[in-house]
């Protein structure tokens, strides 16, 4: 589709969509049409306004649950709390959940109030849903789901999918989960499986091997669930709560976004930037959040300069370790992040655990300790030339080897303590591994020098 | 399952696999298998070579396609040529074309013989995937489908898909492909749409709004793929040739691995490491790779310090200086990090293009400019308490808002910029930035000192 730019045409373009969907000819994705409505708002807000009143319900809950988190936020200063109410119910339960948690960030008196209008069954599953807390895999899951009888006739449970598809209740079908009478989870049959068989059969025909149990606990961390999908190549996975009562599901293109979410955050935090608030609109919370781990790392700096100052007078008397020293620091700070990065990685990939710490500390520390060698012989021969002092070269040398080394033992020991002690190995790392770099890389060249030169 | 640690009781763990697997009575995911065997090869090699040769190829093509390259990479010299090829024909020719490209990276002549002992169909299908570019989709298509001719009749076909199953020809699949006479592509068919028809009907009988048309040419970057099952939502994707001919599918299991592969890449590239050099078990080569980036910043390092020997007379004169200076560089370093990830993050999200670069950047220059305001009076006044020469507070502030600026601004040009010119902007963009930020931040800060305080 080529792009369009002009608000007009923008505007013209979505009402012919609108246009389409009433008289059910829409074949544009949700998706793209969110792009679309998107590219209006920055261009024209009246116009995006005025789009936003005329799109039909049914359309609007497609539409909106693909739009960022600062739209949903905003959406009750552009349409009513009934219609907003209207598009909620129109939604899968995840969708509307997530609508009416942004909507309650912003005005909790609205959200209650759209979230009353709604009846009382979604009322208690978008309830029960924001009821977890962000780890949980119960946050992530959406309740409409296939389910049948162990007893069931096949052909009778596939008529009743065929009514709930055509009602729009469910989409997106990957299994039938088998329940007893009380809702306990049995197992899940997939499509796959279940179309190869004869609607006169019954489910308890089927045969045991074609049945997967996996499922998860509603409380599970989320993180287990995605390293489920990827080492069993799941497309959805059953939710049960501590009973065993099947109350959900999780589908795979929710884990996508999960993943993608987990990475940027992680990519964020060894940044020192915080993924949540680069998402909003307003640069004051951006900027105050950057602020924040500027703050940290002007504490760390000024470290390293009382550091420098304690050396003040082997300064003084030679230069040239001024115009030095900032190379052992940056060297350090280069090779820690290194080592930082790929442990942090490793670990949150599941390739490395606490339980292989020391052959990680011991690979590190071997890669950091010949690069600190290769390193110094370089350096400390361009020293000798730069400012003719054989000992100056040799003392560069040393304290390069010496932050190197810490550099990739603390690269990898600071993430696997963090981690041992339950805290985010990303978050913080950075900073703590960079004062470590800049301390020893300062501390060791100038009181080398201060031993050998002076 | 609880973990097994002893290399005598995962041994018999595995014989015992291997015994239920010729009885059929196995449960166990292939993926945790896998994981099992990796355990012993590490704490056993014999038993772990002994285990591979007892294991019968069709457990273990499903073993081998989850265990790291270099595992794949040393199976010849532990498993005859012959059995290689056994194991190679049962595997999905995704995972079979990847595995004869791993042992082809250490022995091209094994590669071939193995190959050879394959059938001809599969030979050309292996050679065929192996021929695609890293980056283009065919590579990671596997040509395993269940594809339909639109004049047949539905139960027929699924008599077929259940025999191909039976045979494990097929699985994972969510769709019907529909293809005409010369095996063009017409489109898909979800299985969750097709179980709802009788099998007595043919396959032109379905109404047309339940087939999806998706699919995409066998040349197309895989990151267009990627951005297709995100926003789209899809289990599964066609892929067809130049003539429309479909040829293969991509499943959202792969689309995981390759989103997890894609930020591995970038998570390491903005830190100075190299993806694949990781993945390898020769610590020579992994420090060889992370030597390379070192190098690169020994070059920059040096610049900054040949930038600060402009200024030994003024250092010289005041010490000070030496003592902070560094702090101008590392915050100028730190916000420029924040703004560099943050752009290429976006960037590689689809939520910043070409076309906002001017927004970008003026959001990134106010931010940066607000928070240099910020820190410039903080530092400003501890540089005034501490050393108590007022103009100095004056010149490391002003220093400060210089490098922060030129830090907020470098931070969002430097990737857009690479991203311009079809330059991967993760890759090398930290070295430039902090090339800028350190030279920026001494020169601005020893510059003004020597104007300002001499």
């Amino acid at each position: 589709m080529e792009e369009l730019r002009n608000a007009q045409e923008i505007k013209d373009f979505l009402l012919q969509i609108i246009n389409d969907h009433k008289n059910k000819e829409s074949i544009l994705h949700p998706f793209d049409i969110s792009k679309e409505l998107e590219a209006l708002r920055k261009l024209d807000e009246e116009s995006y306004k005025f789009i936003c009143k005329k799109m039909p319900s049914e359309l609007f809950a497609e539409i909106l649950c693909e739009m960022p988190t600062y739209i949903q936020e905003e959406i009750p200063s552009i349409i009513s709390d009934t219609k907003i109410a209207n598009i909620t119910s129109k939604m899968d339960s995840d969708d509307a959940s997530t609508l009416i948690y942004n909507i309650s960030q912003i005005d909790e008196e609205v959200a209650e109030n759209i979230l009353s209008k709604l009846d009382k069954e979604d009322q208690k599953i978008i309830e029960q849903l924001n009821s977890y807390e962000d780890y949980e895999a119960g946050s992530y899951m959406q309740s409409e789901l296939f389910y049948v009888s162990i007893d069931e006739n096949i052909g009778k449970a596939l008529k009743r999918l065929k009514k709930q598809k055509e009602e729009n209740i469910l989409d997106n079908i990957f299994h039938a989960y088998l329940i007893d009478n009380n809702r306990k989870f049995l197992g899940a049959i997939g499509l796959e499986e279940l179309i190869l068989y004869e609607h006169s059969q019954k489910f308890d025909e089927i045969a045991k091997d074609k049945i997967t149990e996996y499922s998860i606990n509603h409380k599970e961390d989320i993180s287990e669930v995605v390293e489920m999908f990827a080492h069993y190549n799941l497309s959805a996975l059953a939710v049960v709560d501590d009973e065993n009562r099947l109350i959900g599901r999780i589908t795979h293109d929710d884990i996508h976004d999960i993943i993608q979410q987990q990475d940027t955050k992680q990519l964020y935090s060894l940044a020192g930037v915080n993924d949540e608030a680069e998402q909003e609109e307003s640069l004051y919370l951006i900027g105050k959040n950057r602020a924040f781990w500027l703050g940290i790392n002007l504490i760390t700096a000024i470290l390293a300069s009382i550091v420098i100052g304690l050396f003040d007078a082997t300064i003084q008397s030679l230069v040239a370790l001024a115009v030095l020293m900032p190379i052992v620091a940056s060297m350090g700070g280069n090779a820690g992040t290194q080592t930082l990065t790929v442990t942090v990685r490793q670990m949150a990939l599941g390739e490395i655990s606490y339980t292989d710490a020391k052959k990680t500390i011991y690979k590190e520390v071997i890669i950091s300790l010949v690069n600190g060698f290769l390193f110094a012989l370089v350096i400390g021969i361009i020293a000798y030339f730069w400012f003719k002092i054989p000992l100056l070269g040799l003392v560069i040398a040393m304290s390069m080897i010496i932050n190197l080394l810490s550099a990739g033992f603390f690269g990898a020991v600071i993430p696997i303590i963090l981690e041992k002690f339950e805290i985010d190995p990303a978050i913080g790392s950075t900073v703590i591994l960079t004062t470590v770099t800049d301390v020893v890389g300062f501390f060791s060249f100038l009181g080398l020098a201060t031993l050998i030169l002076l």
